[in-house]
């Protein structure tokens, strides 16, 4: 049997729909694949009675809960005070707490705001968890059935705190047999294509298929339960990703995350030691944003007006494209030049949500390559889509055609 | 007092994380927005005894319920028979849901699966509400002290049946006053901080304080009661504003919500016909990627090398960056220019989560202005900041200082 976890989120402006609690999602993957059941997520507003009163229920009902948000330093911020509430714990100053708090804002060169000291005070018994990111140190604690962990709502400071000492935590005091999940992250396919191309190979029954879309990229999750055989596995792992085909830029097991596009094409270029040159037009500096302190890239160049479109008819676009590319790499001496342009697909597109056509090249010792893409959508998507497409020709070409 | 209600969501691939909850935060500005007290979010599995205990839970302790999910075809679609088995209310074979559910599979030209028949039995008195875009049909009913709502968790489905019957059904049914939300958005300043600044003046006792803080901004929002008169209102918002000071960049109202950063420079530099030159640094193309599609932003250099660094000194860098940006603005013939230049703020900075130190100069008709900001976290929230910090000191030229 699993142990049964929840999850718990505080905050008015969850339950009054000002945010959508992504930290829950993110939070039960994470305990999904680690190999709990999660049987409930609750989100209640800045109330210390209903706080209390769910603490009280959770205790009993469940073996772990995560709970997120009200441990910030002003008054609507509730948790340690409802915890002890509930648990009859005294809130007690923690020294190190105390410490890490004030070191935060004399990094900063800041005064400590008088409320800040607040977030110092943790449930008697209680472990404090760092907050490497933030102010608000989160803690653990066990009150009846139930493993309670509390962290920060901020997401970037509540991941960093589970990635780091929680999930070994929860690893050492659970007995958990996990599923295997394996990740296939693609860019520039569409989930139901992805499933139109998985149809004619059925999968083994025991293996549970999924998909996720972000903004950045689909996934395709193969989730085998424990104790499937490893060869059987890896087998069907190779088999799903020839399937999808060429966009897939990584695959996630347990053991290894190569990281995102950009961490993939940066792993390459290093190890390759080749240095870049980029123009961008439709993507408008999210290239260079999404290649933030990476020494491999020389320069950018991002062209504002649009006078290089006048003239450029469609079957001309991707020579022009492999002509400056060329040009580019020529200019700033580099070992690849990548260009994008686009124009838009109807000749009188004034609508933003109209699609545009792209044409990347990619200028490389073993010759010029192309690509074309044509991505619909609102303007922010298209901006996102454009730069991510433009990499990945990059990448395609690192993983298949680089020496 | 405000009726108090509840969401409440149905799915394995909710709890799982599979998927976000973005229907609760919907379905909870709409009834925020109505005039309703939100209280809780609960989402659970396809799991009969947890759906049954929770539908009598929910029951006795809240006026309102809107429940999504679980009303589809197949097993693991368990909502109606746990609101049977909670409430003791026989399913019945809707006549009408029958028919309509028949037509939709007529006008697919599709013959209609026998799955699909269950979807058509509703707890005896239950209220049907019809699906115009599938075949789900939702029901409505009192059990105990609330009035449950259950539409389907396909969200265009459950927006349309929302909007079109639900929303007047509740109006008629509840005595609703609404409040007034008033936002005050601001960038370079802390909730703390923000906090600090309101000590000193108490608010009317019946309005209530909340933050809210994202990647772009922190949040100061003001609920007004139903009824709170509307010079007193406007008075107090000016004073808050006063109080927080000129890190404000936006007000939102009901009536007027002037959009993010980028939106209000756009709207002045507009109405001004102003236009800009920038070079960045920290922000390596996002101020860039920020002003997608704004005609009035000339050219962006990103500087990639950190040589203008060297030798530059803590009290020399504001120096820098003003006779920077005099030369930018020069060199292409620009109205305004903006300047951004950072340097660690620990002299053998190697940690990626060091605090730097932000430079931005902006040249205008009326002469250079500067800012300095220090900023420390995760290197992709140095990258935001700095962007932002940088437009901010546009903002305010525009706002303030510009004829």
């Amino acid at each position: 049997m699993k142990p049964v976890a929840e999850i718990f989120s505080q905050g008015e402006e969850l339950v009054c729909g000002q945010i959508v609690d992504s930290n829950a999602a993110w939070l039960s993957r994470q305990l999904v694949e680690m190999g709990f059941r999660i049987s409930r997520h609750t989100a209640v507003g800045d109330n210390l009675a209903d706080l209390t009163n769910l603490f009280r229920e959770i205790a009993q009902r469940c073996d772990c809960c995560i709970c997120t948000g009200g441990l910030g330093p002003t008054v609507d911020d509730l948790t340690a005070e409802a915890v002890s509430l509930a648990s009859g714990l005294a809130l007690q100053p923690d020294a190190e707490a105390m410490r890490q708090i004030e070191q935060y804002f004399t990094r900063l060169d800041r005064p400590m705001p008088d409320a800040n000291r607040k977030q110092a005070y943790l449930p008697a018994g209680a472990q404090r968890i760092d907050n490497p990111l933030g102010t608000a140190p989160g803690f653990a604690l066990r009150f009846q059935r139930c493993r309670f962990v509390f962290l920060p709502g901020v997401p970037m400071e509540m991941r960093a705190m589970f990635d780091a000492p929680v999930r070994a935590d929860l690893q050492r005091r659970f007995t958990l047999r996990a599923d295997t999940l394996i990740t296939l992250r693609s860019i520039g396919v569409g989930e139901s294509a992805i499933q139109q191309a998985l149809a004619d190979w059925p999968l083994p029954a025991a293996v549970q298929l999924g998909f996720r879309v972000t903004a950045d990229e689909v996934q395709t999750k193969l989730l085998f339960p424990a104790g499937f055989p490893e060869a059987e596995r890896r087998d069907c792992v190779e088999r799903v990703a020839a399937l999808i085909g060429n966009y897939v830029f990584a695959i996630d097991d347990p053991q290894r995350q190569p990281g995102d596009l950009v961490a993939v094409i940066a792993e390459a270029m290093r190890h390759r030691r080749l240095d870049l040159a980029v123009m961008e037009t439709a993507s408008h500096g999210l290239i260079a944003a999404k290649c933030l302190d990476q020494p491999w890239l020389l320069s950018v160049d991002i062209r504002m007006d649009k006078s290089w479109q006048t003239g450029m008819a469609a079957d001309s676009a991707q020579d022009i494209a492999r002509a400056l590319a060329a040009q580019l790499a020529d200019d700033k001496a580099s070992s690849l030049a990548l260009v994008q342009l686009y124009h838009p697909l109807a000749s009188d597109a004034d609508d933003r949500q109209d699609a545009i056509v792209l044409y990347n090249a990619l200028y490389t010792p073993q010759g010029v390559f192309g690509s074309r893409h044509c991505v619909a959508g609102a303007q922010t998507r298209k901006q996102n889509q454009a730069a991510l497409l433009a990499l990945d020709l990059l990448r395609r070409y690192l993983q298949d055609k680089c020496p």
